[in-house]
């Protein structure tokens, strides 16, 4: 085995709902990853390059106009274009990891499952902008609806998403776990409703055996 | 004939590229729709609401950055379908005649034949935003390029599309005939490298038949 299939850098994906704890678990991750001397990348979606920032704005920012769903769509793709051919493949080409802040099942589960767009649209889309591309591995962080819903109430303002009714991260959540029902090859469900030192032991648990296979 | 059917609002197109004249000629078709009594807004793309004018303002402006194609793509269908959903079709519905600075032929001829876009691409997004709508009439404004970058640059500063090398608006003009040619039944080519006065003589030839079927 050569030492570039050996070190092949991974794609990860940390996935879940509103409260769901991303924002301390990164920083987890980020510290398993620096610990092993692993090169990596944090990025998020939508954003990671100025433009699709600009777009995040866009889409996060409560609006007098009412958004269009097939605008909002599409401008979830086009930050994804802009993030994964200038930011997230070039990362990986250097040898880097990429570690994001959501990617494409959160589309699957906001526009598709939430707010009920043709899952058969998501796909076309996909396939057109992403060429194929998965992430290696995606870590959904799961908590009932109402725990994550109070955890975010808690952490101030909420934007255009999570002003959402409770019924839509109904949807959410059940988008999320559909998507790894259909996908356990890459999917790893985190019960993130538990103390979070349980919660990072699940984390270690399904990232250190990837750390151990770099050098 | 009902009256409904015998006021049936238009939706009326003016595409051209860089310099061709679109604003004074523009101009030309209000005074003629306003002089007939006709109701009608007058709207542009990229924008035309406040959102889609945010993505015009991201999409025109130069950045370090470098803009993905299919991102740039992306975001001009996003815009569209806000667009589209959110001003032209409820302005017909009231009634309203619909004037609009480009259109879905821009996204072929600068996109398509510009930047050497899939057609087939562009036709599926098309198809996705727009459900069969087309307009019911395309101005076509034509002049040579060179003759059409001269007034442009004549304009000032130049935007991050006028500032293309001159390649790119060849197989921009040469896109938009494509266009004309292979939909003729809604295009109306005008030669707008002559006098301003007979460029308008050819408009009206075209439009004021359109205002005589109006109340």
């Amino acid at each position: 085995m050569s030492l570039e299939t050996k070190t092949k850098p991974l794609f990860i994906t940390i996935e879940g709902g509103e409260g769901v704890g991303k924002t301390t678990n990164v920083e987890y991750i980020k510290q398993l990853l620096n610990a092993s001397g692993t090169e990596f990348i944090h990025t998020r979606e939508p954003g990671g390059t100025p433009l699709a920032e600009e777009l995040r704005e866009l889409l996060l920012s409560k609006r007098g106009e009412q958004v269009d769903e097939m605008a909002e769509l599409l401008l979830v793709f086009a930050a994804r274009s802009q993030h994964l051919n200038t930011k997230i493949l070039p990362a990986l080409s250097r040898g880097e990891w990429v570690l994001c802040d959501r990617f494409t099942d959160a589309t699957y589960a906001y526009q598709g499952c939430g707010r009920n767009m043709s899952t058969a649209l998501i796909e076309q889309l996909e396939q057109t902008v992403q060429q194929g591309v998965q992430p290696d591995l995606t870590l959904l962080l799961d908590v009932p609806v109402e725990i994550g819903m109070e955890r975010a109430r808690q952490r101030g303002e909420l934007d255009r998403f999570e002003s959402e009714q409770l019924a839509f991260f109904h949807r959410v959540r059940e988008g999320y776990l559909r998507r790894a029902a259909d996908n356990p090859q890459r999917f790893a469900v985190i019960d993130a409703s538990q103390p979070l030192a349980d919660v990072q032991a699940q984390i270690a648990g399904v990232i250190l055996p990837m750390l151990a296979n770099t050098p």
